[in-house]
């Protein structure tokens, strides 16, 4: 038995998901004649309460078009140094959109909404990049999953609002947060410009993200998206597994918290482990001592027991629980922890 | 029975194609852990003799790629004003690497070396970007999906190569340039730096495209897909299909080619045709004569028997035969053509 | 005595207009202090009667300038096939702007109103590039200083109107035309969104351009000149140039297109001149007989005689008078010619 | 008697560097053929023991250039949080070039070359933009004017040759630091790949920055200037007023750092001052106790006293002292702050 706790992206089809993937009614996405891709589509903005969506081969491709639409090259975009944007999208945001990240010391990927307007360069001064966007990633992945206080997602809108500036949510991980905190989309659609929602990841699909947003916003974002070399041609039968998930994997994440947590807490009691970041969702992420035993060592003795992690560099590693790690499973490696 | 002839893209999976990706092995493609996609990757590299291969969600990004892997933005690439880069992807080559298409007049889509030669800038001129790049297209798609004479490829390599210029093929629709002339995939990976091929179009996949080059180039490849949100992560299932179109639908383009053929002499009977470029593929380009018959009363007449195809605008229009086009189809095509 | 007729850029300044530049009154204009620079632009935008104007380096920078003001990136641009923009700023539209050119075979640089209506794209159709922007040079340079037909221009800003496209004017030896054509600088105001013209060139100023439009672009044209890093500090200097340039140099160039018209005439006249465009302003663009003598053997012969001229390749060559060709120098030219 | 101290670059060129502007021998620069450019830039280069030299009309276009000559779009430099280049060139790092910037939290502006090292991605993670360029800024001006430690530039060097970075140092003071340290311009040529030295700030020239580096860069460099529209035509009068600063100005900069301490004394034994950054050279950052007095009525003080300085914000104030900060105006100055 592999134990595969690298990713929650590494998961594959249920039976079931796959069963309607490939009975879905697929036709020309490039020319919008796809029923699945637009039903997807149409069902997504539906649950966001927003105008329109647009289906993406990535999150990141996603997530860089939102960018490429609220910004003009020479801007400045806010975020958290921890963001997925700046850290994970392979330079794309200065790539794609000319843009440069004004990087916030927030917690654990969180920022205050004061943090956020301190973060502003005055509009008249020239020599500064022009502020325009402020980005938030909910759950923030390295911050170990964490969640957002909706009230202050609250609080940054109130200075976006007072600044002139747009609003986007990389919702890579948004599912979990929701379930985690009892949230609904509805309340997220009415707050930011643009969202991304993954469907691999947690909902356990094999590729794909949808950008919710405004019909004007979503009408431009087929362009960027053409340039890009996003657009797909029988793309049904990938948002037909997401149509699935969106029915029937959104509330089973809870079972991927509990399993977090239980892992959490079995850290917790190791003697080489430092300390346990705050478990709120899916994302496990800990220090050990590496004068007792270094990280190399660590994830050797892991694999040695058929379990894969990975190692974040200074001691820190990360463990992602989601749909194909097993009762079964977890036992296992509740087991082969205590053990060690 | 509704005939589709707008373009080769809106084929669906055979049972045989849709049981391959259905039973197709997947991982995590972005931790390069999906087995079919690496098969896939390899098998188009051996193809054409060439070090490497990556998989794209589009032809589009393939090209991207391409073009951002052999310039600098500020450069130039030489192109026929009829290339799909320059015309179909969205203003992309600029958009992604600030860079500047000089078009040459070619015949259907296609170049001499000689008027690749004379579109060169002089290199210290530092008033006029510098040329690195040409582009082809085989089949041309605007020039009636024209195939181009290989000797000719042959001297605009030698034109590269003195002039030290990268050299790309977009093979959207290389398979039926390959199967009507009788070449081998090889003779072109001999002669460029990197070859598009798309699994869409003839060949019938639902998604997807390969660009093969060196091992360094396709390394670098791997970094700029990534910016472009091109990475995907089950993507075995598109693999899939395409390693069986690979094995079972190249050999069948005949078929297209033909039919294409048969199509072009009932249009060249007909008294409003006023001429039918020179068909090689599965491309019919032909003129109407709009005192007689305008392109929207021919498009509406041949929509009330349930057959589309595209208008080019002034009195030009396309047909395209494809993998969905039966016997039966054609058969009631040509009777419905007669008949007009 | 050396006869320079290779451009009007190669002009130095008059005793009168070095004590101008010297005796300027100067400050750090990049805090917007220096009031030379300040009654500059003040000055170029009561001629045109525009809200605003800047002071740039280069006429390069200020139509580089313009043309990310009026695009965002992705988008295209129309202009004549003999266009500056296109063929002599280093790439520059795509490198800046990320914009791609759709360049029209005009007649000696000029377009006609149909022609450009022809080259835009079909706003609804995402594949092609959305066009924004139509960039017109008067006089046009390759075009051998053809003056537009103002009426004609009309034409075209209509259709700008019609399909909400911006209109820039690339002036650079706008003063030629105004001068040769009777128009006024308010004429052009009230036709372009925005307009650079130099300061360099006929006017005979050291350095500069002045890009003039509505207060709105010409603020967000500042932060786009400090991102190139146009911004200079005590550019007064060179603005006095200017103003002097602007109160004494401008009837004069009467002088240099009548130098031109008599230089035509003789080459007319020359048994190895196969032809001479139309001459109305300061550039005759004339072809050889290069059977009877090749552009290098011309160029030499020249050469000897102590004048230099350009050669354009394929037996074109180009001669610009300016403000330091001399009535001396014109008779020794013509007599140098004559006796060819 | 008006004492401007907000910045080095207010200073109007003295008589003598005037009589030496309005004599020099000019020529068309963009044909490289002023003289005098060709002058200063083969001073420079010689100076500093390298190959080559480039004229440029701001520091801002050298930095710029020299970013887009060492880096791909979508790569990653690092500097210090303090830089000059991500906080005051209006986004250009990402506008111009597609960069991003990695901020290291320095000392004054200043990084070690341990923290250099820890800031490079890992080069096989794609994720991540790949580290390519290093720029340092001495003298600091956000750091007070700081100088950097030699032997720490030479450990960064270090650090960039085993991992392959380019190195860029952006010298807007380093004759400053140069006078300052007693340091010769070959130790620092010998050490980057590109060097910006402006000639205005502490040399008091009007216009203008050189950058210097290797042939092959410098060639290069023409190419992107020309795209920034950076070429300028009779250049040669900047040039001169540059010659005669670098041949008289730089010893003479030891008044302005003895002045600036004097008054870096007189501040820190003011009752509302908290504190005066250490001072090296000529710039004085403190900041005030903004219960006893706020920036605004401080600023307003002054003015009150014909004394301009700029406020940073958050209680930060900061002084420059330069050429035409005369020793009248120092005493007053300093007789100012007493009274206060």
């Amino acid at each position: 038995m592999k134990i595969n706790l690298i990713s929650d992206t590494v998961t594959k089809p249920t039976p079931e998901m796959l069963n309607a993937m490939f009975t879905s009614e697929v036709g020309d996405d490039v020319f919008k004649h796809d029923p699945t891709v637009n039903e997807l589509e149409a069902k997504v903005a539906a649950m966001f309460g927003m105008e329109a969506a647009l289906f993406f081969p990535s999150g990141t491709m996603a997530n860089q078009t939102a960018i490429k639409l609220h910004t003009q090259p020479g801007e400045q975009l806010i975020c958290d140094k921890y963001a997925h944007i700046f850290n994970y999208e392979g330079g794309g945001v200065s790539f794609n959109s000319g843009v440069s990240c004004r990087l916030v010391d927030g917690d654990r990927g969180m920022m205050t909404a004061e943090q956020v307007e301190e973060a502003i360069n005055p509009p008249d001064f020239y020599h500064s990049p022009l502020t325009t966007l402020v980005c938030i990633e909910n759950t923030a992945n390295k911050g170990g999953g964490a969640c957002w206080d909706f009230k202050e997602l609250e609080k940054i809108k109130a200075v976006c609002e007072k600044h002139g500036l747009k609003y986007h949510l990389d919702g890579a991980r948004l599912w979990n947060a929701l379930v985690a905190k009892g949230e609904s989309p509805k309340q997220y659609g009415a707050l930011f410009n643009t969202i991304s929602v993954c469907l691999s990841k947690g909902l356990g699909c094999p590729v794909g993200s949808v950008l919710v947003g405004s019909k004007k916003d979503i009408d431009r974002a087929i362009r960027v998206r053409k340039m890009f070399g996003g657009g797909m041609r029988q793309a049904g039968y990938l948002s037909g597994a997401a149509i699935y998930a969106l029915d029937n994997h959104i509330e089973r994440l809870h079972e991927d918290h509990r399993k977090a947590k239980e892992i959490g807490v079995v850290l917790d009691g190791l003697s080489f482990v430092k300390s346990v970041e705050p478990i709120e969702t899916n994302i496990i992420i800990f220090a050990i001592d590496e004068k007792l035993i270094t990280q190399e060592q660590f994830l050797a003795k892991l694999k040695e027991n058929n379990v894969e992690i990975i190692g974040m560099g200074q001691g820190k590693l990360r463990i992602v629980t989601h749909l194909d790690y097993t009762d079964n499973m977890h036992n296992r490696f509740i087991s082969i922890l205590k053990s060690l």
